[in-house]
């Protein structure tokens, strides 16, 4: 593991970090916020979205004094392979480097590379028990942003019982029905869409999956909201049908920006704080 | 005055705006942070460091949180002009471009342009008085980071009695004596070390100008500290010399970063309040 940076803040440590990832079979960078605590902490994850590195969550959101005050560990995987050398991962900003959409591609060229869930929910979660010995893997929680939240949900509702809230702001509700999602799901996984189904959230609540009560945060002048991409509709119907709690606030006047984010990242760490510590 | 961005942020809005100015001769943008407050509110006016535009604050401090909660109308302007066509304005990072130093240049072919201290002490309070009505120009204070704690530390010392409480992270609190300062003293000013007391905060308190209390945090592992180029020790000196009410905390472990800024800015916005609300 190669230390990128560590700079000290909100009496903890915010580091950026590199390992050789076999999933991407790139390296990779993560960030990791360690609080300033004397014992273990619980671990919550955060997922970016489309465009962002590992570096976007930690500059912008101002989570780190949430994390501080309620001894929170957080780490920010980036959100894609990058350099893997696959033609036309720089194409276009919502296909390949920067959108990795937390799946794993199952067709050529994407599939020996962009294992972002595999990379996401299994390698890195082993990586940090075993380098992180202040990370308490035992307890976990998740969110994430736009495409973020589509990943902190999709792997929720895909791992039950592994974490013990979730929460979301704008995520990319139902991928299957949105341009975005769309794109992503042909592009990855080809057009077997039995197959889509299983890395949209609308989808796996539809069929049964479950997790924690979801926490959502969805600005009511999001433009990709009224653009159709995030479906927050799709995700109410099919948790009403399936009995999945669900408390979706549309917050009005706020957008898809890092502002939005930065104005209730408070109360979701809090809320995942009270999961986390019981 | 042109929008460049409005955003919803903590219940209130964060602008950017561009306007024309006289004093640099170019296009100028600021940011204003406006809080959800329902009657005019203070102006607490925030100076950014060596390379920073109006952006780098209002995206990495977490302002906007703490400037919601005590009604605190927030402006940041932009740290030089851009654009102005001067030869070898974009050489280097620590002079022209980005780096006004918030002083009068005084010798050419600066000083057709390079008025950062007439533009923010007196052009732009005078267009945010006439074009927000939302900010109460009667009630000022002042902070910033690095150069620009310089250029808050100096501006308050210039104007006595306009600012209620001033603040700065990691100040350049003796330009004549360190690299950065004396490269923007002999470029702007010439070779006479008169002119240059005139913009050195630890000169200009030797020389019996006085101030509100100065509040300032300084992380004792800045790498800029160690390389001589904030000295607060100078600043220390004088004030002591001249029972000029000063707190100097050194802040173990911290860097010169924005996560040391992000870490304490809510305590420098809780003085700030204190004082503008008394």
């Amino acid at each position: 593991m190669k230390t990128i940076s560590e700079n000290k803040c909100c009496g903890g440590v915010q580091g950026v970090y590199e390992h050789d990832s076999a999933q991407t079979q790139t390296p990779m960078r993560f960030a990791v916020f360690a609080p300033p605590a004397a014992q273990k902490c619980p671990v919550l994850w955060w997922l970016s979205g489309l465009t962002c590195t590992e570096q976007n969550f930690i500059t912008k959101s101002g989570a780190q004094q949430f994390a501080a005050q309620h001894g929170v560990f957080l780490v920010a995987p980036d959100t894609s392979p990058r350099g893997a050398g696959v033609p036309g991962e720089d194409d276009s900003y919502d296909f390949g480097t920067g959108a990795g959409f937390y799946l794993n591609a199952q067709i050529p060229p994407w599939n020996q590379n962009y294992r972002m869930y595999s990379y996401v929910a299994e390698e890195l979660p082993a990586f940090i028990a075993e380098n992180f010995p202040a990370a308490d893997l035992s307890r976990q929680s998740i969110f994430g942003h736009s495409m973020g939240g589509h990943g902190a949900l999709v792997i929720a509702l895909k791992n039950p019982g592994r974490f013990l809230s979730v929460s979301a702001f704008a995520p990319i509700c139902n991928p299957s029905g949105c341009d975005w999602g769309r794109k992503a799901l042909r592009g990855y996984l080809g057009e077997n869409q039995t197959e889509w189904r299983k890395w949209d959230a609308a989808a796996l609540v539809e069929d049964g999956k479950t997790a924690p009560p979801l926490f959502i945060d969805q600005g009511a002048d999001d433009e990709f909201l009224s653009g159709g991409q995030l479906r927050p509709d799709a995700l109410e119907t099919a948790c009403a049908a399936k009995k999945q709690p669900l408390t979706m606030r549309r917050q009005p006047g706020y957008d898809h920006s890092y502002y939005f984010i930065a104005s209730f990242i408070g109360e979701h760490i809090a809320h995942h704080a009270a999961a986390l510590r019981g």
